[in-house]
């Protein structure tokens, strides 16, 4: 169980990054900065009905980490499941990397989907914006998560938030930052990119962080405790 | 279970202006007007599926009263929620003022995602025109969210067609007056950009208070009367 | 309860030619012909959900026509549905013709959003090809339509593939003939428009009509007979 | 039984290269690249509710080839579907390929929707790139569908990931083949487009077979064996 749980957040972040960046790296001039946003949300939405009852499909750190303060996974789950993303959003970047390498006039050094501030932003936002930017962000995609799966919502309602969350989210973000809220998203091509890319990388990994935490800890207060769903009801359910 | 509910109103006040009409403020040049209509519809529905468990979700002094008109909910309850989506609403409006001031370039002065008619509606609607759009278009939204959450319809298909009234809403709203259909959402941000948003924030007030009426009473007139979801439900049922 | 049902068609076919129709005169520069696309698709599943339980939201004489063909509902109700939607889509497009009067430069005569083809076309697609148009866009709608209120259908999953039908019936058709597949939502607006609207005005309703009909007859091929669930259930189960 | 079935997955994989082809070949002026994405995704998810309880509504050999695989269906069953969906995607093409007719100006020659590498690709894509974008992203087209449909998954929220996905990967894969993912959608509009796109056609049934290979031996690995959801089950829950 273990196992295949590990896998599928491997491969849901892999995913993740191969087609919601790759809209971004291969599809800018013809869908623009909406067809952007509704591409990451979509692809989680999908990813999120297809891989939830294994995993929970969290593929984030900041979900994983949310998850992890709200007591829905132990820390060894945790550890396993920030492996397996970061892992994945590499693979998910070096497979997007490998495609665009054969399309002609396509740049895959310097942006590449990858986030950032300051010159690196389409409106230059500064340092302290892109990460309070980054903190709200991921605070309602990791609220969102946590609400939606808890035992007072309807079952099977869960990927179709998720998914229109992460939508409003790049259509808020993509302008500000290209949208992190989530560390694993922005570490794949990051690497690729290279350069500034790298040296900003700190931000897009600390602020969602602080994000899902304080998501976390919000999600307390509004939701009642006691006994909740977890992934390890889902897959014995199943 | 009442602080829960009051801090979810709140919270999800917030989350709408922030997101929505930062979309708005931020994003125009990017997402367009459909971007911007699809982002209040999303985060909508997002936060329905979210918080509508715990306070009903509505975030919307127009939508508490045809709940309160439809007996759905109590004076109490309704004055409750009413200070908890008006400060949410300012609130969410700070946040967004204080990240847009650090985006190079944006103007927080002026505009800032407020409604307005005559010179400051894109098509320079009328003021009885702005009445009647407003009117109209809340009506929808109430209508509907008092029709899927009527004890006729399935459980759990009520934070979609609500997110997606309020898409379609700003499809049509937009271009007449920026679309309110929310008097929390119009004062935070006309508390912002001052001037003319605050002498024309009246009818952003008034006309969607009107709509959310009316709503009670057709809603009255097509769905059979007697026992009813209510929010203390919901909340029992978690 | 003929009376809320026959209420819930009136108001269901006013909303949708507000709304859908509005978008499509007041909006059409700010949202292109995919944002009247998602707004036709949009409101129709809001108003599934809102009005579905009460009259089934038909909202649409092609889509009553299928049903009685399918034997859902009796000639009684058909008639009296007919009746409501006509009635429905009158009161809508003058709602929204006294609405575009408070619009400065808003044109409300010539098309005022009516359907048409050859000059009125907007690719000059002439009339067979109209016709043939017509009736294949609304055999998709009916047999959606048809399809997903079957007893075969998993309960609560009609209004969403209902609504999504429409808005990719208006992204293909759209350029042809503005889209009908509803006689309803024709006469409305070609009564305001005048002129060649109204000489135009049989093939909007002869063809969705057709195309109906031929929806219940391949449905009769592909679904199983017997016992189906009518909107009689509904209710009753309400 | 099995007449009812072959029926959907004609009618369906007709409607399916009709309405979603049709937006390429008659609306890509109008709606754009996304428009088309969504298109597609729309009337997928559409028909997945409305057909979905008869057949399955794979509408695709590469859906049908991942069943297979996965042990969901027989081979007499995946034979049977293969030959309803290329008949299907024939007749949907000629179809169009009648409507375009009616349209002064469209040219039913050369491209008529069909995919392409090379010169024939938008970003001009070389041979490989096309081929391992075509098994990605038919890749995850199937491993979504044996997802969503498998034991764990929750009933009902099936066709609206499937849809979701089918437009995510069509936002990412139009600009570089048009997308195939499905080789009774290309050999259709292949057979009308005629030169070149009939000698590229190998690419576009090869390519998406395998990509649905690789997904049923992935979800091998991620979801556990044992007794799944049948169509056989579906049809006899009816």
């Amino acid at each position: 169980m273990r196992t295949r749980a590990l896998a599928s957040e491997f491969l849901g972040t892999l995913l993740l990054v191969f087609f919601a960046v790759g809209c971004a790296v291969l599809g800018v001039n013809f869908i623009g900065t909406l067809g952007i946003a509704l591409a990451f949300g979509f692809v989680l939405l999908a990813l999120a009905y297809a891989l939830g009852p294994i995993s929970g499909c969290h593929v984030n750190p900041a979900v994983t980490l949310g998850m992890l303060c709200a007591r829905r996974i132990d820390v060894a789950t945790a550890i396993g499941y920030w492996i397996a993303q970061f892992v994945g959003g590499i693979a998910g970047a070096a497979l997007l990397f490998l495609l665009a390498k054969q399309v002609p006039g396509i740049h895959t050094d310097g942006a590449f989907g990858s986030n950032g501030y300051g010159d690196r932003s389409a409106v230059h936002i500064n340092t302290g914006g892109a990460f309070l930017a980054e903190v709200v962000l991921t605070f309602l995609l990791v609220f969102v998560v946590l609400g939606v799966t808890h035992r007072v919502a309807v079952v099977g309602f869960d990927g179709l938030p998720i998914g229109i969350a992460l939508a409003v989210i790049h259509l808020i973000g993509i302008p500000l930052t290209g949208t992190s809220v989530n560390p694993a998203r922005s570490l794949g091509p990051a690497l690729f990119a290279g350069g500034s890319a790298l040296s900003q990388l700190w931000l897009f990994i600390v602020a969602p962080l602080v994000g899902g935490l304080l998501a976390a800890l919000v999600h307390h207060v509004t939701h009642p405790a006691g006994e909740e769903r977890t992934i390890a009801d889902e897959v014995a359910a199943a």
